[in-house]
């Protein structure tokens, strides 16, 4: 994953879907392109049917056309293989190769991506188009990458067909080797699930009860796999035909999306590209805006990565789609780039007259070209332009976030002590408090190596492999500071509890042992003795080498310690056993950042943001004003939008971004 | 639309199912009835398993003694074609009619109405079935009219089986000609949905996402036509077989009906019937009874409608069935009868002692006629009989209020800027305000001649064809003053978006451009500097030739205006942007009446009712107190009900109704 | 239902599944059994698939050899027949017999019981693998009793397939004889059902709208008892092949389940068994057990019943599993031995590393010994020792509360007054109000011999035969006094009501007569005029020879009735219109209990419970101190537990428990 397009500077631009319009569009499309600045548009991503309208019939002229239009005014293309969504012709010969829920439902298609994973039609047809695009298009000079069908795993990450059965029984072998391996690793002697041969295995269907919960793990493991190799299959074509142009697809890292296991696909891309869309319901956002971009940073390696999509403002797949205030759509974009990105984009370039999403907003509105946000697309060209020189810098943190998908999925199996058990919860709070604090964070797999890091965090690692434990104590040992919280290190690879007590994976680091689960009930708060406040979780916990730093002080548990401390080898290991409150997580979260000498990026005030990036020449700080109220923070340097020199500290008003170039002084 | 059937006064009577008690009940049915005074009955609705208890083979003897008897006893008779609800044979044969769901479940036999609307194995049985009624009935002297089905579509408008397919196809070849018009109405060239034969076209069922909204729209329009074709086709034979009676099917103009356009069906009847039930949970379900009578008789054309059924207290359907309050059920029949209805019916006669709609009320309880329930029944037919003379008579008010099908389906698609957009919600809040105030409105399609009219409301329409757009310019140019509500004219009749500026089709009539849409989170209030308030949705809306008449203070949008005027040709057109509260809606109605010189029928006090009918001899106030109170309104003439004078005013109690002969002075 | 198991005292243990752990536990399991005073385990319930891995091919060796080792340590085992889940290869084989929903869903292996109840294939091999497991362990000398499947109809007790749909004709053809008894008894006459061959019958599945109800309640009933047939199938095989050796299958008396009509099952048990579950989101837990218990107890007829499972702390089904508290496991133990259990077990042994259970709390935690669960575990072991001679004794009480499945069917099925009618709400509430005031119920079959009671409750008993109807008038008459509560006797066997007014069946008994019912809003409350609340149902009531106690002084019923009282022969009869709130029947109950004449046990503080088993040579007093403090009780004789004399009252720590041999003084 080293290669980026040849684009300059920052990259601007979207999808495009000129398909949608008349040929007299196009024209009008580029010029407006030219005025805004954009540099790179997304082509051909949902054309199957236009590009290919019978079975072996292409009709690539028309697309080519487009590109020769956006090369003369110089528009680069990021190339898609057209194969997001099949073709109606291509279901109606080949009706094996929609998708089957787990109650047997088949999905059909009118929306997108009616598709199973496992079809070894889907995969013929797919890559047959993508070789054709390759063949046709691979020496355009308009094109600069390749952008491997689109959100893969959107809505088609389980299929339960028979098809998806027999590829799953595959999966399964290659993974255990022998029936007896899997009938271990799934506890198959519970409820008299064992099984004497391959083909009595299915997916986890829907079942009178629970079904078994490593089934249904390895479904997960399984389902990932298997979109990421049919993303293989298209970027080998692409390889082979158009070598030395970087191929990728658009991730979506964001907190509702969790079926592909990004770390394992991050890898297998030539550059990381990802959608991001703010929950409108949220009014903490932003924070989740700079954890998912800082956690497509680490699926990226720290290499710069391209914002392939973000919306100009309201999406229409929410509930309630809210527009974006003024200013949002230039500080969403710059907090992206603070964070990493190197390529701004959105979708989509001009909102849809028709379909689903023409209520999803476009650069250019249903309104035209005199509106507030074609004013703030224009003005976003200008910035990027702009800051282009930070493109390449990058970012390294103190403190390190483990993240793994695998935990993921299992920690939110059914059958659990609670119902409120959420993974992302634990992260978002830690790294809410730390971006209250100014704190960087680098997210990183749970196998990463920690040897670089003051703190590191490892929130809800309910699946911990042996590995993972070992490396954990190890950085501990040398002389590292972790925080571990509930619901952590409990199972092993195959969702089997580790006995003896809990956390059982770290139990020794921890200097703890947990007899018992203690979950409240719904709207059941606790109070510790350091005056925190606690609910969802408490644990009946007893030291065995750490000391208590917080008890509770009322509940089912009075006495019993909540936040634990521990000396192990030369370094700390802290344990958090209840669902602490914002407040008390932040207190905790300055006193370990203390302790394991972390600092912030620059020292201000609450809601603004502000990160640093590291270029070959210089540094650069970025300064996100998330306030109603004009705020002053410490800078030296060139403020490289308005070109002026800032001196000591920078001021900005409500709502705006600065990014200095440092030195001076 | 011009016949009625043969019938004196104010037809009174209820659905008649003497299959469902002995023989020995028949003659205290009749007796009772006369007793009551009813004067006609609809028998044989749900028959079709006893009058066709094997293929081919009826038995209707059974029938024939029960219309001798109720004809002994001066009983009419509104005979079914007892095709409502297939017997359990039909489908037992013929598996394939029974409907499918978007998810491909079937549904099967055990409650009502399990047929597909598209089989053509129903239809033949169906009319198979009218023919032989026809034949045996066509001369019985009891006969009046003709009932053909059920509330058709109540449970089964959509059906997604591949015979529903295969006439949804044939349905788009006669709307579209050929494929290319279908794919520029569908918009396929979104998200690669191009088809490229006919036969890969389906309903839209489940898929991985949102479907294709004009696929949705059209299979709404193809399942209504799909039933209305139905009643053609018994329609046809009853014409044919039985000339000269008339021939109705019963509508659902009710809130929570949605799925029939019932003013294509109106043109259809030889006389419009419809089926109306309170929901209990409404506080105002008086209003909601008003609104739903003038829209049945705006399908009706004006015309006098036969009220076919409403209950004598509670229904069984709903989540809580509260019983009607004593005199509910005479004020409840009088309303409709204020509205329009010619007829009073009931369901049923006597309550079932077995089946789903046990606990759904009976004229005739399960406690007997020693009841409060029975002593009403005897009271209303008493009344309806004074009373008599109105029948025929007619209304017409100043105020017009469109309403169109297409709109309202397509309103309430998938993906929109939020889930809080309802189609009914602002024709309810416009109707409930002029409702309050005492003024008269006629419901009429969005492509009525507006000519006759001061002052139209063009709430939540959506959809809007050019043609419905041209009409509403060119009334205002002629002087007309119009109202439209946010949510309007945002489409065309594809559900393509109106591009330039929202809302479309009305942007130069109302003299503003709306750049973006701002709704507003689920529990989000906003102030107008007018002292309103509102929530749910507002507009980043620009004057272009509009006077603000109030503006935002907060939200999102401060100082943006939500209310405008525009003086367009020689009248005035007013524009709402927000979800005004029920105050501000009360006012803005009050200014609209002033301007437009549009006057109540009676002034009187909040929760009194005064509609007034027009016969060919005399006019007829109708006057019904809703309130807990004893009311006075001014009138001049004869109290029907009592025989006494009117003079000046007339006094109500509490929940009481009245008809006044207009007159003297 | 006469027999016991070779078992002394009061006996102790709980499932244990070895195959889930390596032979090495095995041996350490029976040491910890030992320790704790271990008695009894149930052993091989789950084990199908490793005792018949291959169709026809078993091996019966390893747990051969668990029942020695259990037998050398003095454990007796309860020896499951394995049939509860059928193994993988078994569905592989044959799909049909997987289970199907009423959407056409079919239900996958994966987790646990997916077998469709009517299947001939699941019969066949599950009374092969009884047979050979009967023909292999009938003599072994651990055995004790046989425990056939597990939980039947846990998740599967009803089936919509075609095989289910043609078993249920054939009891449908058993019960009615002839179609037209099923015609009548289905009220065909409705909505067009009428049959005209039984083949045309199907379960009640997904329809258009509500289904027929007397085909619902029928399916019920016939569920009830295809799963009572499979119980029969097996239990003969091994009364042929294991003569002598009790035979039991655990019940699932408790709140949430509801589809066994246990009154008809437990005559077929040697023993009756049962598994109960506290609600963990329920503060009257420990309420719900006692009637739960009391409920078991009238099932077993009165006799000592085996408590075959219940969770030494949290469980790991409901949303959140809430750990048990200090001592809870050993009061909620002896709650179940206060109301008639001779043994007290426990799912299971061994808390589970991997499977869907994992997170069930075990005897043995995951944690191990050195654990607040184990050493109450080994306490509760000594405690049972010690009580050991209650073993056999038996309760009786002078109140006794009228269950009826059939009822509880009927009363739950849709298209009712209100959806607020819930059948337990009110043997809840008067059994809750009875415990409050420490008196004792029985709870029998709604056409036990009532003779020997002061007091019978009638609570929602919505179905009501002529014969129940006729038994409790006949009580009356002689002196009974009886308590109805509304929703009673509404419908006869077949769910048609009862015309002539409500509450049919006891009209004459109440001496009143209901014309119609007025539910109430969700919200809406109404007050009485000696100070009650009341909510969600009201009756338009009139007094027919009773007095009113209580009548309405707000809501839609001023002046009428709510509380009657009745004098009836030699007895009283009263009715309740209305649900009152706590206090209210609270009151009533005391009122009744004093006119009737019944006592509490031993007059004690709130949530004090005190129960009384009489044996052949002693009276035992059970005393369960369920409040937070300290309490005193009065008491006469030997404290079974601590050995010490009670004289005159006996003190309890909060949370504590005693069992006094009464005597002395």
């Amino acid at each position: 994953m080293t290669a980026w397009p040849h684009l300059r500077g920052i990259a601007y631009g979207g999808d495009y879907n000129p398909e949608q319009w008349p040929p007299e569009t196009w024209l009008e499309d580029a010029r407006l392109m030219q005025e805004a600045g954009v540099t790179v548009v997304s082509v051909g991503i949902f054309s199957w049917a236009l590009l290919e309208p019978e079975p072996g019939r292409f009709e690539l002229d028309w697309l080519a056309g487009v590109m020769d239009l956006l090369h003369e005014h110089g528009i680069a293309v990021d190339l898609a293989t057209g194969t997001a969504s099949p073709p109606p012709w291509l279901s109606h010969q080949h009706p094996e190769l929609l998708p089957v829920r787990a109650d047997g439902a088949r999905l059909w298609p009118g929306g997108r991506q009616a598709w199973c994973p496992s079809s070894p039609v889907f995969r013929e047809r797919a890559t047959s188009l993508a070789t054709t695009m390759a063949e046709r298009f691979a020496n355009h000079p308009a094109l600069v990458m390749w952008h491997v069908s689109n959100e893969l795993g959107g809505h088609n990450a389980h299929c339960y067909c028979d098809v998806s059965a027999a590829s799953f029984r595959g999966w399964l072998q290659r993974r255990y080797g022998d029936l007896g391996a899997l009938n271990d690793a799934w506890g198959t002697a519970f409820w008299s699930q064992h099984y004497s041969a391959w083909e009595e295995i299915l997916p986890p269907r829907i079942a009178p009860t629970f079904p078994n919960p490593t089934q249904q793990l390895d479904f997960a493991r399984f389902s990932s796999d298997e979109l990421l190799d049919h993303f293989r299959a298209e970027r080998d074509v692409l390889h082979r035909l158009s070598p030395g142009v970087p191929v990728t697809t658009n991730f979506m890292v964001m907190k509702h999306v969790r079926d592909m296991d990004y770390f394992a696909w991050g890898p297998e891309q030539d550059l990381v590209s990802n959608d991001h869309y703010l929950d409108a319901s949220d009014p903490r956002g932003h924070v989740e805006l700079a954890f998912s971009a800082d956690l497509t940073r680490g699926v990226a390696g720290g290499q710069p990565w391209f914002l392939m999509e973000h919306s100009p403002s309201a999406v229409n797949w929410q509930p309630r789609n809210l527009a974006k205030a003024p200013g949002q759509l230039r500080r969403n974009s710059l907090q992206h780039v603070a964070h990493g990105a190197d390529a701004v984009c959105f979708f989509q370039w001009r909102a849809s007259r028709a379909g689903a999403e023409k209520y999803h907003s476009g650069l250019v509105p249903h309104a035209g070209t005199d509106t507030k946000v074609w004013r703030e697309v224009v003005e976003l060209g200008r910035t990027l332009e702009a800051i282009g020189e930070v493109a390449g810098s990058m970012s390294r943190a103190d403190v390190a976030m483990l993240v793994d998908w695998s935990a993921r999925w299992a920690a939110e199996l059914d059958s659990h002590p609670t119902v409120d058990l959420a993974y992302l919860d634990q992260p978002h709070a830690l790294y809410g408090a730390l971006w209250d604090a100014g704190i960087a964070v680098d997210m990183v797999h749970a196998d990463a190596d920690l040897s670089g890091y003051r703190l590191v965090l490892t929130p809800t690692l309910y699946l911990t492999t042996d590995a993972t434990a070992a490396s954990i104590a190890s950085y501990v040992e040398h002389g590292g500071h972790v925080l571990v919280t509930y619901w952590s290190g409990i199972v092993d690879e195959n969702d089997h509890v580790r006995l003896g007590g809990y956390p059982g994976a770290f139990r020794e680091l921890l200097g703890v042992r947990t007899e018992e689960f203690f979950p409240l009930r719904p709207s059941e708060r606790v109070h510790l003795d350091d005056g925190s406040t606690a609910d969802q979780w408490t644990e009946l916990l007893r030291l065995e080498g750490a000391q208590a730093v917080a008890s509770y002080v009322d509940g089912p548990l009075v006495g019993v310690p909540a936040i634990t401390r521990h000396a192990f080898g030369e370094g700390t290991a802290w344990y958090v056993a209840t669902r602490l409150d914002a407040d008390a997580t932040s207190r905790l979260m300055s006193r370990l950042a203390t302790e394991a000498g972390v600092a912030p990026v620059v020292k201000t005030v609450p809601g603004v943001e502000v990160t640093r990036r590291h270029g070959a020449a210089a540094s650069y700080l970025f300064v996100l004003n998330h306030t109603d109220g004009v705020v002053h923070v410490p800078a030296e340097g060139v403020d490289l939008v308005t070109g002026a020199g800032v001196r000591g500290k920078i001021t900005l008003e409500a709502g705006d971004i600065a990014v200095i170039r440092e030195g001076g002084g």
